[in-house]
């Protein structure tokens, strides 16, 4: 505890600093050792201290340079409040406001903020096509008949591959192929749990998490999550003795943005581990960082093969493919059994499109420039936010994915603007989705992997208005 | 009960001239009126008593002409016998078998008797692949995006105008698409089950459902079924107390391929409807008849929406496509909300290949000579069986579909028989995987939607040897 206490320290000097404009954006930082010489303290604080402030968007590394105050360091408006859900405190479903929210999902001229996929238009459809015509004229039997239980080759091994370079030592016998991430969460749920069981998520986290395990009988207990570093830790071990399956999207989480530090996916997978507790790690925002490098999942420190770790590329190249998979550790078998008696296999072609896009770099070249794209919207969203939303508009400061989490005025209620907003052809998430307690009834999500233009702006200034105009 | 022990005696007479030789195959069975006439009878009675000779093949239709002793009246060998299941009898688990079975699957040199699907080179894949490409084309972005949770509209719209056809009064509002019917099964019995229920199934049955069922901690009981006339109704009446859940394969159930009759499938949903019971019906042969027409499903006598309809191409058209649907009747919202939380969405693209194949008639062409074949197929199988296979050998006769059933030698076990095929690259299904219980030890499953020829024969000759050599 007291090094934590410490790396915390250091950090708050230097971010006061940042804040205060004693350090502004483009000055360097002093370097760790430097820093480490001052405050006499060892080179792994320093460290943990640049990592918060990295988290926390306030500072950037630059190869073989060292750290500089980011751009992004200078912001207006305040981050959301850290969560405080009460564990235990008297659930309600908000199954009827997702229901609202959904049926309006493909009304053509509604702005869809609620949306948690990228605009097509931000997608390589033409090249994806140009893959599924090579895949029917390669694939055996063009991909008609059922494949084995575990899913399509190539996509293991493209898989496998990438996992590699998060140091996830993985194989292609490692994956399980799956119909998106929800599937697989679905899958691992199904495996590790039985009615009555609790389950531990991010709060606020994708309803479709808390929908999934209240189907199936299961307790979930909401934990605390900071929007820059994620889930409190601290308060999962101390209910540890409560819980026996985790869920967290562990990079980038859905709807805060938050990125769980990796010394904290360090200490969370040992204490997991040390319980014999399942974590399912919901990986699907991963590859769209806006830093220097990706993240490692958790899995990246599973000795034990107690990480599940989830993913696909519906947030990335085509949600409709329905294509993702896990990486189940020890419960490969249970998860293969869920997987047959569901639906025996996965469509194969899909698969196979994907899985070449991998091996021919188009991903990753996809990817470089879809995650810019989404950088640059990110910060024309806050700033358009921070221009046209009532000052006292808390926003988070994402670290990567394409969802932002407003917490307005207390006074809102997000459920009843959503239908005055929808009036006006324009539609978000509402923040009471995103729980199962009486909560977040006063913030929102906003999807920003929507093309920016003037039409987009003036959207965002008039969902601006409206919110002022309901004060 | 004394109507249908008249009818069922009408049968029984004409049956006896059938086998005896009295009546030889292509004679005309006389008309419907003067059978009435002879045994003074209702004109309902005698059609009962056709029906059930016509569910036998020993009778068939011609149309404006009447009633003639079918082709495939005269057989060497006996019928397998009903079914014995003892209610709440002692459990134990195949899995072990089922996946030693999965895991030859995909060997290419090994002869496939023990699949569920047609093989490929029966199938119109060069048709479905320029379905494929028209769908990428006219699709709105290519079918990249996520799908309303129902379905593919196009999709739905053309099974409910089949379904029309079988009197199904459905609607495109009453089908939702699923990942194939095993995806339908498992949501339905998801939705409409809770741990502990109880579910009633046919014996043998298709172990996907066994497996399905055990793995959400149902109890299963499985009832005497007839190879000719399915389930056996009256013992479902006898133990209706005990049942919260039914499903069936009502048309060519997998593995017997017996047919429920039409009267059998009114008296059952009558049955199931004042008990308020769901019926799970599993239709996914339907369309691959024998006969002169398509068997009506449960679901045509379904007033009170207790039948959930599931169908899928996989037997027909595209295993690996995964496309399924269910007509889930007013369990319709619990459905939906299966699909959004396992899965968010079913790909949207095959759904419109399949709309399309439906829609402009490629379907029933294909259909038309598919059936030709697989009855084709089936006679052929039938007889090499009774050349090449021990005089006690017992094989089924399905009215359609594509799975034949041999019962063997009592002294046979075909689990041990299995691995001794599987060495000489022959594989089939075991009759302990469909089943709960320690029975059908001496059965065995055989896929016949294979190209016959020299080598199929001679494959199934082998596999005769085999089993003589094991005696």
């Amino acid at each position: 505890m007291a090094k934590e206490i410490l790396y915390v320290k250091i950090a708050k000097i230097l971010e006061d600093q940042i804040l205060s404009g004693t350090l502004r954006i483009g000055d360097k930082i002093p370097s760790i050792r430097s820093v480490q010489k001052i405050y006499d303290v060892s080179l792994n604080t320093v460290k943990l201290a640049f990592l918060e402030l990295e988290s926390k968007s306030l500072i950037e590394s630059r190869p073989k340079s060292g750290y500089y105050v980011s751009k992004t360091s200078q912001r207006k408006f305040a981050l959301p409040s850290v969560s405080k859900p009460e564990i235990c405190e008297k659930e309600s479903n908000p199954e009827d406001l997702i229901s609202k929210v959904f049926d309006t999902l493909h009304h053509k001229n509604i702005r869809q903020f609620s949306l948690g996929v990228p605009d097509p238009g931000l997608l390589p459809i033409a090249k994806l096509n140009k893959g599924v015509i090579k895949a029917i004229r390669t694939m055996e039997d063009s991909g008609t008949a059922y494949e084995p239980v575990e899913g399509n080759l190539n996509l293991r091994r493209n898989v496998a591959k990438w996992s590699l370079v998060l140091e996830g030592k993985l194989s292609e016998d490692d994956i399980i192929t799956t119909s998106g991430t929800m599937n697989a969460i679905f899958n691992c749920l199904m495996a590790v749990t039985k009615r009555g069981d609790t389950l531990a998520i991010e709060s606020p986290v994708y309803f479709g998490i808390i929908q999934s395990a209240k189907a199936m009988g299961l307790n979930v207990i909401e934990l605390p999550t900071h929007p820059i570093t994620g889930v409190d830790i601290e308060v999962l071990r101390k209910n540890i003795h409560k819980i026996d399956v985790c869920c967290f999207i562990s990079n980038f989480s859905n709807p805060l943005g938050s990125l769980m530090p990796e010394e904290v996916k360090k200490d969370l997978v040992e204490l997991l581990t040390y319980h014999n507790i399942p974590l399912i790690e919901d990986d699907l925002y991963g590859n769209l960082y806006f830093g220097t490098s990706r993240p490692k999942p958790c899995k990246a420190f599973d000795e034990a093969g107690i990480v599940m770790w989830c993913g696909s590329v519906s947030k990335t190249l085509a949600p409709g493919y329905r294509v993702g998979w896990v990486a189940p550790g020890k419960y490969k078998e249970k998860i293969l059994r869920q997987k047959l008696i569901q639906t025996i296999s996965t469509p194969p072609l899909y698969q196979e499109v994907i899985a070449d896009f991998m091996e021919n770099g188009r991903y990753d070249h996809h990817l470089r420039g879809f995650r810019q794209k989404l950088h640059t919207n990110c910060l024309k969203y806050q700033r358009a936010v921070e221009e046209y939303f009532p000052e006292n508009t808390k926003i988070s400061q994402p670290q990567g994915g394409f969802v932002l989490w407003l917490e307005l005025d207390n006074r809102i209620d997000t459920a009843k603007l959503y239908d005055v907003a929808v009036k006006q052809n324009i539609c978000f998430a509402p923040g009471r989705i995103f729980t199962q307690h009486d909560q977040f009834n006063n913030c929102m999500r906003l999807n920003f992997a929507l093309k920016w233009d003037e039409s987009l702006e003036s959207d965002l200034k008039r969902l601006g208005a409206i919110v002022k105009n309901v004060l």
